[in-house]
């Protein structure tokens, strides 16, 4: 019997200049629907999971597509809330070589932005539900969508569902502090978190010290994971480490902290069809291990393994199967034809 | 030497959906940029015109493309302003045979409702110009909007120029009364008038007359405009006149009213290869000939040619050289190959 | 409370040329998944009900991809079985004017063919459905399929579901004896006959008088459909009539008779983008409305209309708004644009 | 045993903008090859004659890519000779409506306009063949290609091979009195010549007069055709009888002229997928059932509909086979499904 | 004079989603058609050679597009028989980084497989024949095709034509065991084989040593080389090397055996377009270079070189000319562009 | 205020196969217009100059075509000239890893070939201007082209207009003895030089040592650089220094030569999108910041870096921002996102 798994966030309406060409060369869009939250949620559904995706979409042709899109891959959308103005809309320009993906977010004024915290039934969302996750993102869009996370969060605690949070602080958002002072109302007592609040004299802003630019220190990660862990009581404190050759070429690896161990991944060195949604993967992976039992150190390889394998594929979601992320974790990355 | 025209108004990023696929089955969004006015503009800029188009664009990606796009087409865009959150947006879905085209608005918010009258040096603007137009769509979008329109036609009368607006009334955007009450206040003692405002006694709502559904009562037309004349003193009295066969099949003339004589058209059946812009076409193409001084009857057989051979065309804008317009004028419809 | 529906059938991949390029040309091929009774089951989704589609598809991407495409407009996949071969498939090159489309069957061998009555729980699956719908394609695939149809009829008798058949005879499949001696077990006491079977002395084969060419003999079709109901016990007979102006441009109506009355649905005339489908989007247009509770001939309506509709869309799929439709039946079929 | 055939003439690159885009919007080209000879020879080569097309082509890589486009159609490339500077090539926006399309010709200094007369040997090229075609536009190539002509012809009665010319005059190639002057060199004593050379007194210049523009005066045809007859000794004298309603819609028949009757075909309306290719399609359907032995009548009929037939069918050549056309022949033009 | 060489095997349509897309996001597939033994005669024939290629295609016009395709190439398909039920097909994902490639056979109950011996007039095909090439794939399909290879081989031998065999053992066809026994009646006295057959104590089965994955133990090749050439008195024994860095990245060189000396081609590194047909590309320059008496040394660079190349072009069809391959073989891999 | 930059030179259609497929297997052309000076003059305008180009072409629709083409980026093209046969056309296949890019060029007798020295107002040309760029390219087009290069140098001299000369031979234009005599009359007193003209004795052909292609001497070039800055009284000597490993990665630095001191830039890694225009993206940089008043070695160090960003961006032009090039120059290279 799978597994009842609920993510909760925005869906945004991605639109994408073909192949690597300028916004000013672009005479149409490639458009996809996606979002940190959706994204983990496809993931979960292609690995068999039940997965609830809860966010609003405008009653109107571009919200039903939206719908439709990740119902496509199996999520189901029995609690997705209608009504508001707009879906959110990022254009995507990819980069290459030298030159970086550059994002044009419209994003403001959509329907999320508009909910109500009684559009959900979280009573029936979260019955026999077995995980929920969602991200920093969510409060940064405004009031309701504070409250909106305070209810999902208290209900999902009452009824017993592991949490996992991935902070995802964005300056184009909110300010830091208020990212702070918003987000430390959330993540007590939750399972799982991705990233973690930086005070200054820990290494300044968590923005700065996402990813690793020129070696990683250690220690350093220890120490402010420990102090994250004590302050909020979190199982696992977790995060990614990339190296950013250029804009075709990356290296990943991953942390995992449990309050005792800094256990660190493989490192992987891939080329890149689409950066958007790798870090997503990666938490879906670990998430999915973890919602299933499996030991945090073989999650956190398969959540590695996870964002790796999303570098290949066009759009936000990791289309894939269980056994071609396992090929990877066993050192298979040799891209050999399977047939 | 070219004379030179202003117009002013919104310029949107329209994203239509490949062939006559539904929003549902959409991977893609054809991308291009127009609106009523900048319609208008790019056609008067095709016939040889000095043609100023008058916006305000985001400070963005987006904004430059849109710039880039009738600049491509030689509109001068000294003028356009910059800044403001996002470019308006419409989604559109061809129809076809008895399924009507569709529209999904995204156009609030959009940088020209935060434009500022100080953003355009109106004196400059109208220095030396022949002919201003505007719609009634621009004062719907706003508050800011109003102002400048006010300012805009104040500064034209000013200097002297020729100013035409068609009201096109939208009523997505503002109630009518509203609509009555703002548009007043723009269209005395102008040359042309595309549309009329109607009192309940004179047949209801303006867009409820619009066009003619069940053959045209000219009598009524000559009332309504002989009206509309004398209450604000305006040259011509303009309409169209479109029968819709299907979605792919429309006929098209039209009525111009100079306070004496009701004169109507030739009428063109035709087939439809993109609908939007058309009654455009038809105000630029009538605009370009009174501009340059050619009689009201004549001007109105070139609009309307103007406005048929539109349909034709993929886009917002009708792209065609003087010739194309005027063999249609001549009556050479038969759409024999050019070699 | 939505209603529960069932179709059963086969879901075909089918590979279409670019708009109406011959397969000599064909560069690549559009791909989308349909099938007679999965175009109903889409419907009915689109439509608001509980639809589920039962069929076998084969376990690999393709199969998969298959399955996407369904679930995608809302229809239950959850009795899908997995296995077999591989998929049929057929493919299409769209005709226009005298150019008629062209069909390129390879649906030999397929996953439906080799499946086992056990590989479907009928009981799970009719419990509390209202309607199950099938066609005379299904038992033309193979005696698998033959005794699939068997039981799943018995069983939908059994828990009091409505039931209705498209005979739908291809004469590719096997032989008129063939069809008329299988068919004959599975339509005794079910709701809705589309098509009818023909003696000789009544006019021949039942393809041959499918779709009325030169006028249509009401009085016969009323006697074939008379006969038909007393032998089989159906509580309506139904038809459409079709003419073939060109390979763009048809005229669809349609017949229902109750056993008192044969009466005759508004004819329409339009234009083809897409004919494959059209006849299951009258016959779900009808079943919707039907299973609903509405008035044979209101329903009958709405079904010529949805069938009408559909030639206007690309693909298989009937993707539509029960508000669409309704325009149609109220006359509104000028496709002017929606804005 | 497939009969011989012989077309000469130049293959011409044709750069298409796709849909009915205009030239200003265009981002890309279609690119196929094509030109009135090759046409004929490609259809023949599909009816399975032993098809070979001579003319000379540039050696690099776009002339491999010309020569390997008329191979795939089954057309024997063995005697085109290769050199020169470059492929002619057109641009061409295929019109809708009241719109027609347009073609740019970017033609001069291409290959063939180079060609020796001994780059061919037309000794080993018209052994056993049944039938040779060529037109008036390779003369108005240059002096070469008349060099080229007339060694031709020389060979082909030489050798007792049957001749066709459809001497299709272009007025931007040539004036019409140079073209009268060296197509009378060429047309004596042939088997079939399409179109006609006419002085002042008899309707004035050939193109006024070649296609019926407002009803058809079939005396003065049957004059004309009985002087060309009499004075050049030539079998059947032939023309086609066009009605232009629009760019997408076209009446087609033919006229025959055999020394005692003049014989007019069906008339067919149908609508136009591709305007191009389609005299050459008449052309070549009634020359292979000539060459087959048919009678003149028939071999008309099958004319006309081939060229009707070519309407439906994008890019220069007619891609059919023989039971399509006669399908046409027969009266079938209805369009239906072929399932 | 062009020497004569003959291919036999099946020809398939290969279906590939769009650039790197996954089957699950595929709305169309790229069509072509290829097959081990096609890639080789199209090779062939763009070195000039006069290539037959033999194979079965279905009466229809998906078999009538395969036949255009390898014609468009100038292979000679005067021996291809037609009939049977369909084409052999396969999907293909190319993959990128570390996602592999993925392929979906759908290639069972093809047209091939249904081939009688009588269909193809071995003694005409092998007259003045150089050089005939089959694989181990066509005797996988079936007994027909047993027979049909045993007729081939045997005609072959009888004219004195040269022969090549590549095993290519394909896991999915057929047993190992029933490869062996069926391969060993064929490659007797033959002048090249790709690859060997090996007992248990020479490795394992033959996939399993196919290419070298961690360093090439020479000596070993060398003793399976010997025992191979002494078993079935063979010319020559070949295989190739490959290094899979990545699905993007490989490196390749290859092997040659005469009997006395092991010789080792340069061994170069490159990125990948498309991997499919290149151990074909590879076969068919050396197959090329022997066929036309070059030192065995200096063919099998030139296959090496070949197989190189073939990596950078889409499909399955080594497009190129002999000067692009020689300009590799003489160390000019800098990829400089050529204007 | 901008300041004004006027370049002279040809535009061509350029015309490329999609991706990297071959000539042969193209069905269409991805249809852009370019040449190495009105690459130069978009990026200007990119930058924010008034930027001016000069060209003649063709009075058609493909002519308008590549007007609006430029325009678009905002290249002012009042001084354009129109008129002549065609337009110049080069068929481009892009290469990748082993396999090199590929151009056939057509264009020959195209429009400049064909300009009157009277065709350009130079006296309104050069008015306030600041800068002129032409290439060597021009004057081997033709004796008018000579002229007019001749007329275009005396005015901007007198006119006190900063000169820049990119030599670019090509050899397959004129020779090289034709290209020395020429240009040496066009390149005294001038600003910038880009390449340099060689006897014999200081190594071959200027074309030979264009690029470094194993190790560079600076030693040589210092006195190269020497002897032509004092020929011809040069203020600045400058070349790029390109190494290929392969069709998809290259590395790029770039020397200036003052009379004094010889400064290398930086040297970039990178891979490829289009190879073309980057050497016009580098002396375009240069001039951009040179005319602008920066010191030489940073102006060096921005060209070398516009150089370097081309390589990302399909098609001729290099569409940037000043911004993305310093962060280039400033070191970042690693392509992390935008966002």
């Amino acid at each position: 019997m799978a597994k009842k798994v609920v993510t909760m966030g925005e869906l945004l309406l991605r639109l994408t200049t073909p192949g690597h060409s300028r916004f000013a060369q672009a005479k149409s869009f490639d458009a996809i629907y996606g979002g940190a939250e959706a994204n983990i949620a496809v993931f979960l559904a292609n690995m068999g999971m039940e997965s609830y995706f809860l966010t609003k979409l405008p009653d109107n042709e571009i919200g039903d597509s939206a719908l439709n899109f990740v119902r496509n891959y199996g999520v189901k959308t029995d609690y997705i809330a209608r009504g508001g103005d707009r879906i959110g809309i990022y254009f995507l320009e990819k980069g290459t070589s030298v030159r970086p993906s550059r994002v044009v977010y419209d994003r403001k004024y959509s329907a999320i932005c508009d909910i109500d915290v009684n559009d959900i039934d979280f009573e029936e969302v979260f019955k026999d539900a077995e995980w929920f996750h969602l991200s920093g993102i969510t409060p940064a869009l405004g009031e309701k969508c504070i409250l909106l996370v305070e209810k999902a969060v208290e209900y999902a605690k009452k009824k017993g569902v592991h949490i996992s949070v991935d902070l995802n602080y964005r300056a184009k958002l909110w300010s830091y502090d208020k990212f702070e002072s918003v987000i430390s109302r959330f993540i007590n007592d939750i399972d799982v978190c991705f990233g973690w609040l930086s005070s200054e004299e820990e290494g300044g802003k968590h923005e700065i010290a996402d990813f690793a630019k020129q070696g990683v220190d250690l220690e350093k990660f220890k120490k402010t994971f420990s102090n994250m862990k004590k302050r909020f009581n979190i199982k696992y404190m977790v995060t990614t480490l990339r190296e950013n050759y250029s804009a075709d070429n990356n290296a990943l690896s991953a942390l995992i902290y449990n309050g005792e161990e800094l256990y660190q991944s493989n490192k992987y060195d891939f080329t890149i069809q689409d950066r958007v949604g790798t870090g997503d993967a990666f938490a879906a992976g670990l998430i999915y291990k973890l919602a299933n039992g499996v030991d945090y150190k073989d999650a956190l390889e398969f959540g590695v393994a996870s964002g790796v394998f999303k570098h290949t594929i066009e759009g936000d979601f990791n289309i894939c199967t269980e056994d071609e992320i396992m090929a990877l974790v066993k050192g298979n990355t040799s891209g050999s034809v399977q047939r």
